[in-house]
Formats: C-alpha cells, structure tokens, sequence
C-alpha cells in the first residue's frame, strides 16, 4: 500500500506510521516531497489499509490491487486454452455454448441440442439444478436432468456445460458433465470454490451480478489455488440504476479482463439482458470486443419453456446470430465454427 | 401482471395478449379506455412477465411484486417478535449484539465479551468461520472457535450469534449458538437457507450487497416457508459508485422493510461503513430511524485483530456509544438495555 | 397508473382510491379477482403515482412510463433521419465523428481534421468551451477554438459537431457548428433544452451520467416539443460500481432505444471508457450492436493532448479501428464510408 | 500521483515513467522493493493519471485525491459557521429549513410559513423555478412565487431559501431569497457555479444524484474560488440499483464530510426519500447521524399541492418530528430550537 502523509503532517506522525507498516511486516520507502511525504509499503501481505488510514496526519491510503496472483497476466503473460476434446476455448475460435435454460424432458433436451449443434454450437448448455429466487419456482430435475443432458450431448457431438449449486451435487454432476459452471450467485461461495479447485475439470465462473473484476479474479483465484488451472470467465451482466434491462451486460469487462488475466473470458447475452430481442445485438457486440464465446440460451419452444423462456431464442433466430457471427468475427482475426454439421453433407 | 397496450393495438393483439395469459393460469380482465386498454392477470403463479412483454401491441407490461407471502406484513399485520431466554428481539427494546470479527484466542474472546456486556450488549458476535474474498486470508478458528465463543457468552450471560457458511458446517455451529448468522454473500445460497429453515434456531439473514429488498424478503420466505418464524433481517449496506465508504449503509431500508413485512429489522454500521469512525454515526442513525437492533463489532485490541480491526471500536467507543444510543431511544418509544450489568452492582 | 389493492382490502378503501384516481382527471377501470382487486388509470396527465400508493389499502401502484411523446416510437414508427448536406445520420451508413477533445492550436486542429477525414470521418468533433470538474482545469479556447475547428472542418470537408454549456454561448457556437452537442452533466438543464428547441440545427444529446433511459427521451422531448426535430441520441457510459473503466458503457441502451424511439442513437466509446486501450473494442461491439454513429476522440499527438489525451487514439490506431468496423457493418446490414479519400486518388 | 510498476518491470521502463512525470511537472521519488518498484509523484498539478497508467511496465496508477483546497479541512481546520442574521449555520444548534417545494398561492404559502415558523423552523423554503423532467408538468410561479415567499418568511420572521436554476434567474432570486439553493441536476453547471462564486449570498448545494463526495467539493470549490465563503452542503439522496425508494439518501455522507471538509452539510430527507412516511425516520436519522440541518417539504394541504404532494408533511406531522429532534439531538451534545415560537406566547 502507498500512504499519502498530510501536508501539515509532523515528523512524529510520519515515524508513528512508519512503525505500524514496519509492524504488519511491510518493506517500507519514504519520499520526502515539497509539498508532502508519500510512504511506499510492500511486502508479502496485503494486510489492511484502514488500519494505516486512521492514524494522525494520514491523508489518504492507496491500497494496490491485485491480491491475485495465479489469476494475474503477471504470473503467465500467455493466454491460457482450455482444450476440452476437439474444442479449445481461448484459442483463435470464438467457442459458442447454447441450449436451454433447464433439462424439461427427454424431447426438449434432444429437439433443442439438435437445434443448436445444426447451428455450429460446440457445446450444450442446461441446468438440472436451479437457483431461483423464489422458493415457488420450478427447481429443474435433479440428476435425471443431467442424464437427459448427457445423451444429447454424446448423440449431438457436443461437450456439455452444467450449473453446481453447492458441493452436495457436485459428485453427482462431475459424472455427466464436461465444464461444471459456477453461478453468479455462488461467485463468492468460497466453500464451493474450493472444493472446485480439487476436481480436475474445467469450471466456467460467472460473474457475481455486483461483483467488481478484482473480486471476480480473486474468486478464480480461489480455484486456481487448489491446482485447477482450467478456469474460464463468463460475464453475465451487473446491477446498476438502470432497470430496463433486467441487467447492465459490461461488454467493456471483456478488454479488462484480457488485459488483466490470462484466463479466457466468455459472455452470456442472454442473463445479461433478460430479454429474447436484446440478445443477438449483445452477442454480436460481445464477439466483437473480443470475447472468447458465448453462453446461449437457445429453446425448441421458448413459449413454454418452464424457466427464462422470455430470453430464450428459437432455433431460427440461433441460426441467424450464427451467421451474423461468422461475419463478425474475422474482423478481430477470429473465426466461428467455420465448419458447421449441416455442411459437412451428414446425411441431415 | 398488468399488460400496457399500445394506443393503436388492434383487437387481434388484445386477444391474442388475453389468450397467452389465460393459458398461463390467469384470471384476466380487460379495461377499454379512450387512449389504450389495459389487461390485470391475477393469478396463483407470478409467471414470467416477459413472455407477455413480448408480444405484438404490447407496450408495457408491469408486474405486481412481493411473490413472499410469510415473510409480508399482509400475512401477518403484528411485529414478529423472537424470544432467546430473557431475550426479545422486535420489543420495545433495541438489541445491541457485540463482538470481535472473529474468535483469535481464550484472552480476546473473554475480554471482549466483558466489555460488551459491561457497556450494556445482550448478545455476543463472533465468527469462527470466515469468508474471505482471498483464498489468502485469514479463514477462522472453526471449532475452537466456537467453543471459546460459548464459554465467553456463557460466563457473562450473553447470548451467542455466530456465521454459518455452508451447510457442512451447520451442526457444528447448531450446538454452540443461539442464533444463526446468514452472511451478505450467501443471501441467495438457497440450498443453505432451505436447510435453515428445518431447524429450530433464530436465524440473522444480511441483506446482500446487491440485494433489492424484495429479493431479501423473498430469502427470507425461504427459510419462513420451511418451517422456521424465527427469522431477523440485518441490513449491512449495498454497494453503490460511492467508494469513500466501503458500502452504502441504507438506513432507508428499516422503514421501508418494517411497512413491508413484520421481520424485525437490525443494522450492522460496522461491516456497512467499514470504518471505526463511521461506525457511532451510523449506529445512533440505525436507532434514531427506528432499527430493532444493532451488530457492532468491538476488539478488546482492534489495532491487533486478525480480521477487520479497522471497523473495530475500541471498548471504550463503545461505551459512549451505548450512553449517547440511550438518550436516543426514548424519541421514539423504546429503550437500550434499561439496566446494564455495571449498575446493578456486579455481584450479580 | 395502475393501483394494486391489498388481498385484505376493503370495499370502502377501494372506494376512496377510485374517488382519489377520479379527482386527478383520470379513467377509471376496476378489475376484481378472486384474489385481489387492481384498478386502472389512464388519462392525460400522468399524475403522482405516490399520492395514492400512501392511501389505505394499497399494497402497489405501477406507473405506465412514457410521458415522452414525440420522442416515442409510437407517436413516429419509421427511423428519424438528420440530414446535413450530404451526411445522413440514422441511414444505412453508420457515420463516424472523430477529432480531438479540445482545439488547442491551429496545427493540432488541422492535423487531427486531416487525419480523421483520411480514415473515413464524415463529421469532426472538438470542444471550445470544456466542462472540468475541477475549477483549475484547462477550460478551452472558447470562440477562437470555435474558428480553427470551422476552418479545419470546411478545408477536409468535414461537418462539425461541438459542445454548448450554456444559453449564453448558443449564439456564438450557432455560427460555427452544424451539430450542437449537450454533454452529459447538461442532460437535464431544462433551460439549454428548452433554448435548443427553438433553433433549427441538429442537436446531439449526451445520456447523463446516471440518466435512466427514460429520463434521457424525456430529455430529448423537450428539444423536440420546441419544434426541432433533429435530435439524435449519444450513449457515453453510465455511472456503476465498477471503477476499473471511468464509466461502464451501456451497450444495451443501444437496442433498448431503437425499440422506444424514432430517434438515431449514436456511442462514445472514449468517455465510456476513458482509457484508450478500450476505445477500440467497444467502438467495434457499437457498430455490431446497430448504433447508427460513433464519436471518437483522436488526437495527433495524444500524449501532449491538454484534455482527454489518455483516451484519445493516436491516427494510425483509428485508421485500424475504421477498417475493422467496415468488416463489421455489414453483419447487420450497414455499411461505414464505402469510399474513403485515400481510395478515390484525390491526389493525396 | 503514486505509480506501482509490475514485478518484472525493467530498469528501462522504469527511466521511460520517471522521464513522463519529470515531463509533466511532477517532483519523483522512487522506491525499490524486494519485490517492485513504486514511484511517487508530487506536484503543484494533479495531471492525468491515464497518460502513465498505458506506459509499458506499469502495473497501476494510484490518485493522490483532493484536488479540492479551499473545501478542505486541511487548508481551514475549524468549522465554518454561515451567519443569516440572528441565524448561524454549522454551530451548535441543528437548523431546519420547512416549506413547500413550489409557491403555489398567497394562501398556500402563508398558511406553510405560519405552520413550520410554529414547529420551529428558522428557515423558509420554497421554489419559484422548478427543474422538471417532463416538458409537460408544473414549471413554477417564476417572480411572483419569490414576492409571496418573501413576504411570508418576513411576517414570521423566517430567512428564505430558493432555487436558482440558471444564471438568467440569478438576479432576480438575489432580490428575495437569503440563500441561493443549487439543485442536484445543477451541480456540475459550472457557468453557474462560478457565477455564484462572485455574489455576496450563501449558498445551499446539493449532491447531484450520482456525484461522488470528491466531485460535490469540487463543485463547492468553484464556488470558493471566486471569493464566495459562505457554501453550505445538501445531502439528498444518490442513485442505486434499490428503487423502492426514489433515491438512497446517503446518511454516510455526513460524517464522511464533515472529516473531509469545515463546510456546514445538511439533509434533504423529503427528496432523499421521495416519500412521506420515510421522511421523519430518516430526518431523526440524519440528526443522530451529526447533521447541521435539514430541508423538509411541509405543505398546509399535501394532497392538492401542484408538485411533490406526496413527499410532503402534513403541519402535525412536522410538529411531532421537530418534537423527536429535540429529543435526539443533545446525544451529539446539539439542540434544535430550544424555544420555538409558540411556546414562548408572544401573542402572535
């Protein structure tokens, strides 16, 4: 931390606060101004700025950031890829995950994996085990969710992506799925986090709906610490005054955190607006900041669907974003599935 | 939900709006005004009101809140009022729970419980558990703690709240406290309140750092709704643009949830403000609008704590406090601690 | 409005909710479900929906928003086009407006013109008269900034667009500008609004730094209900809690706009982020989201730039970002200055 | 400035920050650490930080604040203490300012004034000029409303606080009111600002909704600097994600500038709230929170009122609060009108 004296400081004070940064066990630096004394603190610790800030003749405590180490560009300047069978996130191709909010049953699982595999997805995505603010909602279908899930994905040539909402589920769920997703709600459900940090699959950590980058890399770091190295970063959109859209997506998080960390960094248009027709602009604006892929959800009949149908797209309006994608993405030396299965002449 | 139509909505729409809500269970009735006509559903569900947002001719669609029944003053018009012993919380009395941040060790946990109940707490803080936004951070006694804590609020007839983080930890926790603490970060860990609201102990829920007040309630339903009517709600500041302080307190939530529901409503100035200067303040501000109680932290050494020192008063901090609280209550109809253990003579 | 009664309401409440709604000259539509009874209210004013949320038995009053009119796409259903010579904005081309902050000299206006235009610049922008929050900040050129910048502007054929504080500078910046720009922290100075709706030149209408969109076509009528029609809109980020970006750019409001309102919506990529480094991926995720027009700060020589430097691009990087955005603009049907200068071999 | 290098920096990136700074006038001081360097920076400017913080090898740019002097308490340690007459703001005693928000009529404005002058008030309130966000609503009485406000506050020995909306308004308001009020929407209106720096009358400056602490000195330095010392602060409530109140009255605020600043800060707890109910629990709140004063909306017959009905008091309800202010405000060793009017029998 850096301490900015007052100018009226007195050497006392300035001895008084060098004695207590010497205390938590920091090197200390003094620079001796014209107009003020700034003291310079590094060490192994961080430790706890507020302390330092409310001695006498303080005028102000500059805390430096980045308790985060693992997670940092510092710590690897290479960008990290997850490679997952065939499909690598992070690498030259933006990765795109879609499906549907949650497993309903055995025809909607399969309609909709069909849908988006036709479309160029790589992986479905599909909860079994929801969060909902209300203790009435529908709370998807447990471990059956996850066996339907798992077989359209293996009919489907697809990876699946699954939600764990707390360390009871997790045995159940490292069976069936390739990339255990953390929700933003368990962002800083540091007992999950760590335990995520003992498996050896690939977590996908979304940002907490008011969590800053700082303390959404510092959760990763909590997995990376346990020795998973494989963690990729998903914006889902924050909370601000603004309530037309049910959140703010920060397509601007993007550049940050590639600058930042060496993780990939994915977004989720469709949490991030709430709303069917604000999610092909959003996805669009997402590949071409930057992101590493998408998380969509894409549903054989949203009409019906018995969570988030309202931000679900139908399977024409997937293709059409795919598209525009493919568009889009050679504009930042990127490509998108450049070889979807209905061209590739399967018989379909 | 009420659905806006557009002035120049054809009938067709209206129909076609009216057919979608009826078949998501609604009772519908339509009002045909001169500029537009608007459609009330009513119904068991709350259903997704963007599903209906959706659809052609439809302007607006605003949603009726509160889907929490228990936890709403409508269901119940009297204050809850929660008995531990010779303790009420929610009477005329406004509680005071004190304590360090944590448990660190037999001689800190003893002196800051005697401090406490000196100046006039009745309840006794302490983390054995705790979350940390760095995997490098200090995490708690755990056990030990615990047990320090009980002996200490035993020894000087205090009741005992401390944090649960995970259910892991909850029977642990069951045998030592008297009431169990929900942190802001697990507001929305619902496979934890679910599980809370099995047992039988009083439960502290803190509002999230991005919680509305009615996704707080609808938290507290969670546990409501499993069985358990012991629940207090703890504002503890939300996070704002303003970065002086290290959360907004929103003292304008006590009244707002005291018209809402008949939860008692307490303040924590310490984790809401993050600052020992600020924490007096905001304490006598929390009573003077009405708070049902207070969680302040207070270290027989803050400049030594292990754990959020800097938001710790000193006990002599403390002790004015309590004194300048005492003058306060009286303005609007209630009491502090009327008889503190230093004048009853000590014998006691 | 909407009034929601309480499931426990009286009839003789609702009663004298209806007498309330009658006597501010609304409509007045009740709807009574099994549940519970909700009244509508349409009229012509809007009313204080508070006055009667305070009436007994209340439980919710829902406001229908939109007291904008002419800015609505209702009142105007196909896209507003502003017309300056042969610059179209809010067509098929997606116009760029680029230039430095501030005019500081003759040569850095001429410079940074030259460059602008070379890249594909239909419009130049730069500031006379500077908002600072600091009063000991560089405060612009004034009406000489104002000379160099037509001058410069009418040598590259160049429209120009720059920043009106005050009433008392309309008169003077009228002479030289064709756009006249309202800056954020002037969104809601009702008396510039006003004054600006009796001018007949295009207006550019920056979103406050905390102006719900609402609030920003409420804005926006009042230019329009002077008479002036040729509003256009201008995101510039919004004020969040996270501090990493000076602002967080709502690329959202983008669709949400284009879906309220008639009115072209352009993006500041450099105060939405304030960082140049991220100018560039967000100028990009603009054009894929549908902005109609960017503006830009560009700076021949960034680091001696006496305002704004840190975010403004250097010639060489806007000259990429322009060839960037023209592999975009086509994803979704539009196209970015089809013919540069350089490519039509004027001698240059 | 304190620039923190990254751990890797080299010797060479090193000398290339140092030369940027020496280039913008700052006096260096470097520190090198076990584990990285960091350079102060200290000068007579603040510069941009942005311009070092994209240099190579560096990790992070810490701000030193305060670019605000004559607000600070550093540069005037006692409190300022505004006198209006027989009336001191910012001693010992908690001044309230009560009245309607608009001057509607003769009979309205006489019977507020008469009704708060016997609750206690010092300080007339009402506005002439009303900044509205619709074109279409109330826009205020103009001279007319100032004439009635004035004679009103004369006959009940009241001093006058009003709105200045625009520097067109200003000449005229200095002929009535004894304070000049600037409205939130205003306070970074710098032409208006410095304006009033150079009038002989105090000065009332509310936060803007989303301005942060620093950014409100800062607009109270524009008007210190032009020689006006008589700047008092208002509290009114900032813009968060909560909406069940209009705003979140930051109560924070008060402590947090009193520390940083000698300047009087008062609460607007009518605006801050935007509701009736919430507005005696937060002016209890404020007063026990350390405020100087406070700005309450109090109209003979709210329900009728032509703007802000439903955020202002009844007479008997301003009665009762000014009676649990007097209660409250000796805990911070104040008082608040100790012999108000009535009770004194002086026969009016």
């Amino acid at each position: 931390m850096v301490v900015v004296m007052q100018e009226r400081a007195t050497d006392e004070q300035i001895q008084s606060v060098i004695a207590q940064l010497v205390g938590m066990g920091f090197d200390v630096h003094r620079s001796t101004g014209s107009l003020r004394t700034v003291i310079g603190a590094v060490g192994p610790t961080t430790g706890d700025p507020r302390l330092v800030e409310m001695l006498d003749g303080v005028k102000e405590v500059l805390r430096i950031t980045e308790p985060y180490k693992l997670a940092s560009r510092t710590f690897r300047p290479e960008n990290t890829v997850i490679t997952i069978g065939d499909v690598r996130i992070g690498g030259d191709e933006v990765i795109v995950m879609a499906g549907p909010c949650s497993a309903e049953s055995e025809e909607q699982v399969e309609a909709s994996a069909a849908a988006v595999r036709r479309a160029g997805a790589k992986i479905l995505r599909g909860g079994a085990y929801k969060p909902r603010s209300s203790p009435y909602s529908f709370q998807g279908l447990g471990e059956d969710g996850l066996r339907l899930l798992r077989g359209a994905a293996d009919r489907h040539n697809l990876k699946l992506v699954s939600e764990v909402m707390d360390i009871s589920q997790l045995e159940t769920i490292l069976r069936y799925a390739d990339i255990l997703q953390v929700g933003a709600r368990n962002m800083q459900n540091f007992t999950l986090l760590r335990e995520l940090g003992r498996t050896r699959k690939p977590v996908l950590l979304k940002r907490g709906i008011s969590a800053t980058i700082e303390e959404w890399l510092l959760s990763a770091e909590y997995i990376l610490a346990g020795g998973n190295a494989d963690v990729m970063l998903c914006e889902r959109g924050i909370r601000t005054f603004e309530s037309y859209t049910r959140n703010t997506l920060d397509i601007s998080a993007i550049p940050v955190v590639q600058k930042l960390s060496h993780l990939p960094v994915l977004v989720d248009p469709s949490h991030g607006t709430g709303r069917r027709d604000k999610v092909a602009p959003m996805a669009r604006a997402a590949v071409a900041a930057g992101a590493d892929g998408l998380l969509i959800e894409v549903h054989c009949d949203p009409d019906h669907a018995l969570s988030d149908g309202a931000q679900s797209l139908f399977p024409s309006q997937f293709d059409r974003l795919m598209a525009e994608l493919r568009i889009i993405a050679p504009a930042i030396g990127r490509s998108i599935c450049l070889e979807p299965v209905a061209r590739r002449g399967w018989g379909t």
